[in-house]
């Protein structure tokens, strides 16, 4: 019997952390296409964000991307959202967008370059004491195109020596979050591919240093929520990047490609008791709205991960460890089967009544008039984007 | 026993195409990274690839990309490529770096669009008839990243509307080359995502539509000189973009990532009789050289498609028909691999020294001297790229 | 706005044809697990069948396979199947279980292997006649495992003489159904690897022969639906083997591995008009019930393709269609979600319950004492198998 | 400049340890082709064994795997190994062929099933210790088809306490290798998909246990010399299942898909200094010769890893290294290309010459009349193979 008093509040402490950046233009090496009202200073970003959770009540932290949201004044940055009804969330490094890290960041043959990159993440962390953010997340773009190019060994090394040096600056209360990929726009070689060397760093490193695990980075047929149930069994779980593709890293709207995977995942967090806030997962979306409106499409991605949440929420958990115990094949798929059938809809639409929030966002946020104002608000300027 | 001036002569006859934005500046959705001495203009860009055809001597067309190498006159820059010493080759297409084509070109549901789509296409075609092209190689980006964002069946019915509009406009010389892509711009459904829908659509325009392979452009495990026997069997293949990847559409110089996938694929087209520039098959490169020297590793790819040639061409086709028919697995096999694995460095050096070339092409280029001049000379100005 | 009484009248008509052998036992290389009660006999295959239509309501055919239902008599044996309520439908040939076939039936470089294939191919058209099936299914494993192996065009050509000389064969109410797969068991090349392939010889073969799309066939990343649609539009789709998958060609039951890529495909059924049963498409099962019981997996397949279709159907296709042309991404995705995201379920228990049929497919099943009674009866004998 | 003296050292040294089950019959789910003269005891496999070390020189060692090489005295099957001048290398488990590993074995939810598999594990210790193996090799095809079919924490768990209690019976000098692999049979999830899952068990295990990599056992476009880089960084890697794929675990000859790949792998070996026998790694095949002669194949695959070592033995790592650290990517490369495009054979025929072994192996197994000898000899009894 599922306690829907308990799912409901779950559901109503649940948090998802937006992206500064998702607001902002973005698109594929064959053209961005720019939208109007888009953000033009990270403040703006940050009122997008504020859009957001007023009108899902579950987001109330955005998180930022140096040197993309560089200000003067972080704790002004920071009082500025706070005045708005959110907060600062991850801060978000970038060592791929100077000219210098054409072969690599923290892993590049050059030390020079390897010094420029390491003080930018020392850096961020100076942003994270201003912010009184948590955590500090590192995407490293660093790999090899060709066989031969550089030497996979040494590229730990030097990616090792970053990564301590880094760690060594964190505060009591802040951590690293390691994310990984396959490849893009490293072609050949990453030098952090998969979860299982990200893991094997975040080790090395010691208990403030979590493996981010972006949906999208995955070679195709990888079970995510495999590893999603391993890495909360090794207590190395730190983060998620949300997002759906249906090929490689395509960046949609999370829950779009495949609800069922996304609802799996949800499971697996549910199933390890981690989707409490205080469990310290930050379930983050990292996400590139390229031809849609972007604010709406976020929205849409917060409800996808509600109701694959409400769906994790509603598994008869004693029928399931019943029929597995059993090895009734057919039955424990039926039960799990049973909850992602469910329309969850109405329910979630209660727990947003009850909150005070319009049941249905993405209506509420078009009725609201806030998209036609930023495009006649947002003239003149330079647009957000990537690069920008 | 192989008939070695055959093979030599087979190899001197060898013709491949380069393409004029490969001398341009590229890169991922990440960073372009620029480099010095790109080309400013397309009279920049068709003299690297005159240097390229000097170094190798079987490249002696290069390919256009319009908008990007638009000119006022054609003929003139006809003239001017001839007085290098080398041709125009294909007229590629370009229709999706305009705002408008957010949502498709020839597909979008907008008739507005499609007509400015189609447009172009026939205006490509007026070029084709000033520069003497014989192809007009079509890609389109179109598709949709989210299902149910269009009909997937009225934007096959718009694709060929446009084709037979374009078609119609050929002349008696001219031919229409219809590439296909998995994936990329477009993240959920592509219009031409596959080999089959391409070669439906060619079959219905007539006789001058022949498919485009782009060794890149493939699903994971497909067999690409399956692709190719096949189409020569049909007598619909009328191109390649050659390249190589190890994940998804890298871009990575020809040969580079699986040299044996491109030896398979010339002894396909050897095994059909289509290595003759008489049979029609346009041998393109289309590549991007995001962080390796661009003249340099076009001549790289180059010599990557002679040495898999060479050894396709070395083949011992009687001893292999012979454990074919016999059933003897291993023999077969056998007999494709001794060529293989075979170094036919030294017998292209000599094809090289009989054409009064240096026998080391990349070596002679570095000594040439023609690196350090453009870097020199092409300073100012605004550097060619995609999208520039 | 939806016709709900529509949607009930095109459930109600939907039909599903339940293959013989997933009653049978099936495994992987590694091991094949027997089940208690397995038919031994194709009289108990169709008993089993007739059980599985008589819960479901919706699948009053089942397929043959050849030499696996061999019989003296298949008159009797259809009078048989019409006494348990359901009649015989396509005949699937195996030409891959002897020993001859090692390197291939149809397209075996020996032509005595060939001519035994084709024999078996005209012999299931004999089998045909005296059951009166529409469909004979032709699937072939041929291929080859090592590059030179056999080449590859020789193979086609032989490959195109066996079907015309079985397409000639065919009645006049018959026709083939050419199924593809990517590999296994060939792992080099296969001889019929993608729908283009078994596209490009139905078109030359003619009207009465159609591609077959098997759900688990294609490479990763493969947009099934845009075939879907592609075909129809081609008029060239005669059949689905449903099954679903993780990575390869797993056999899972239909629906269980990606339920939205289910609905996504019936959608564009339902979107061309192809769902009744007069539209000639015979939507097969073909699956191996490895871990599973095998009756309840196969209720639980029909009730996936139901629920999908119900989906399908409730598509709002006005707004669908508004929001394409609009160009309004998120909306035109949102109208398909609010289709998928409805729970079915109720609705399908009512088409059943107005059909006479208990509400919960599965649950009657259980209840009424079939799997117990086979399994005491059907005790001594050769259990029914992949090459029993 | 290459040392060539040492480059002959190092290949006379090498090592590749065969596979007993490869000498017997093998096939896919659809079938397994019988041939003439194959192995029906432990003996004549390793008899043969014998054979393929008697004309390659390099692979004294033969593995076991139980129970299909049960005997009631391995020291007198040690003994006549050694008679035939071979040893006997890994033990290799196999707990998926009794009916009662259906949902698994040492993750089964049954403790009486997990009791018997650990069982099976610890006596295989005991088989060591009669046989002088160094070597316990650990494949668990355990994982599960459904999405809740069982609990995947609860199934880490049970793996982690059987992995213990094996551990703990090891003997001084004697490990664990412990293989991954992504799926198959299981077909949604399996309980160590991947290197990661692996080496997070070894390192808690303790130093006995070392990650084993079956090349076939990957992910698409999953990057194998990394994960052979980073193992041999972290001194985890213990063993090679050497063979290769187009697709999945294919099982084909090891270099006869991607050679280059191969080559890279071996490159990253002797990069780490770990070719030499003495750094502890065995190098085995794991491979099924499904349609071709058994003996022969086993030796083209041995030459197959012999070329591609000498190839890597060939890279000129002082340019190497300098091109690196310029940063100059095309030369970096180039070095690399350089050593894979050398024709080695003629090197290796001068290694085996100097051994006083045939300079061709193949050739010399053929005229040697052993094949037909096995075949007239080996008539009646039953046929080694899988399950067998």
């Amino acid at each position: 019997m599922t306690d829907l008093a308990a799912v409901k509040r779950a559901l109503t402490a649940q948090r998802v952390e937006t992206p500064s950046w998702a607001f902002g233009n973005s698109g594929t090496r064959f053209k961005v296409f720019t939208q109007p009202g888009v953000p033009r200073t990270p403040q703006e970003k940050i009122a997008d964000a504020a859009v957001v959770h007023q009108y899902t009540g579950v987001a109330p932290t955005v998180a930022l991307h140096i040197p993309w949201d560089k200000v003067d004044d972080y704790s002004a940055l920071t009082a500025y959202a706070k005045s708005l009804g959110v907060g600062i969330g991850a801060i978000n490094t970038n060592v791929f967008q100077d000219d210098d890290y054409k072969l690599g960041s923290v892993t590049n043959p050059d030390p020079a370059v390897r010094r420029k990159a390491t003080d930018h993440l020392l850096e961020a962390i100076d942003i994270m004491d201003a912010t009184g953010s948590r955590d500090l997340k590192l995407w490293f773009s660093d790999g090899i195109n060709y066989p031969g190019q550089d030497d996979l060994t040494n590229r730990q090394d030097r990616l090792a020596a970053a990564l301590q040096e880094t760690y060594a600056r964190l505060g009591d209360d802040q951590r690293i979050l390691l994310e990984y990929k396959l490849f893009e726009p490293a072609f050949y070689a990453t030098d952090i591919p998969d979860w299982g060397t990200s893991y094997a760093h975040c080790l090395e490193l010691g208990p403030k240093a979590t493996v981010c695990i972006d949906t999208g980075h995955h070679a195709p047929g990888t079970n995510i929520e495999f590893i999603v149930a391993f890495l909360l069994r090794q207590k190395k779980l730190g983060a998620f990047d949300f997002n759906s593709r249906f090929y490689a890293d395509d960046d949609l709207m999370a829950g779009a490609a495949d609800p069922f995977q996304l609802f799996r995942i949800l499971y697996e967090i549910v199933r390890g008791g981690a989707l409490d806030p205080a469990y310290g997962i930050n379930f983050m979306l990292d996400q590139c709205h390229n031809i849609e409106a972007k604010i709406p499409a976020i929205i849409r991605s917060i409800l996808n991960i509600q109701e694959a949440t409400a769906k994790a929420l509603l598994v008869d958990r004693e029928a399931l460890t019943k029929a597995q115990n059993d090895g009734d094949v057919l039955e424990a798929n039926a039960v799990i089967m049973d909850a992602y059938n469910t329309d969850v809809r109405p329910l979630l639409a209660e727990v947003r009544t009850d909150l005070g929030l319009d049941p249905d966002p993405v209506g509420a946020y078009k009725r609201s008039g806030y998209q036609e104002k930023i495009i006649a608000d947002r003239v003149g300027g330079e647009q957000a984007g990537w690069g920008a």
